[in-house]
């Protein structure tokens, strides 16, 4: 998987749900910054790893894991996340949805 | 969103994210039952939504919400979707992951 967890089993841990649908086709700042916040988000202490896809329609899933509710409110209010945030609902994105869940069971194969 | 929930930020439920690469780049039997599966699962008893993308590399994310542990166990355990996750393992996926996790916060926008 891309940027996959060092323990992408390890539990109990916190999953940020993050399904997005994209206003616009392209934007050279959308692109810029949806490369920039994986290199943030990487760097934030109680990061353990993400997936993420976007398909042809512009339909996108993002899944972030983290230790602990606190690793994932200090990402939430890191200053450039927050600046993305504020043009992600105003610009970016027609539609999104975030959820925070926390991990009870994990499987992997084959 | 496509599949999308009725009451998409209902809380307390429980999300399974489904994260997996594809073996091989065109199946039939594959697409036939990836198409299938939705159907099935919309089907089952505390079904709540699903979303569901994967990308031209053949990395997919499907996240699916359910009232509970019960019924995820219920679907994990419906006879044509156990011949899915034998045929995933054995042929269609070169990885997968998945976690059951309890939803404990919902935001939507904008």
């Amino acid at each position: 998987m891309s940027r996959e967890a060092a323990q992408p089993l390890q539990s109990p841990c916190y999953v940020a749900v993050f399904t997005s649908r994209r206003a616009t086709a392209h934007d050279a700042a959308y692109q810029a910054t949806a490369e920039r916040m994986p290199l943030l988000a990487e760097a934030q202490d109680g990061f353990l790893g993400m997936d993420s896809v976007r398909n042809a329609d512009g339909l996108g899933i993002t899944v972030s894991y983290w230790r602990d509710l606190e690793s994932i409110a200090a990402w939430k209010a890191q200053p450039e996340h927050v600046l993305a945030q504020r043009r992600g609902a105003s610009e970016w994105y027609a539609q999104f949805e975030l959820r925070i869940a926390r991990v009870e069971r994990a499987y992997a194969g084959p």
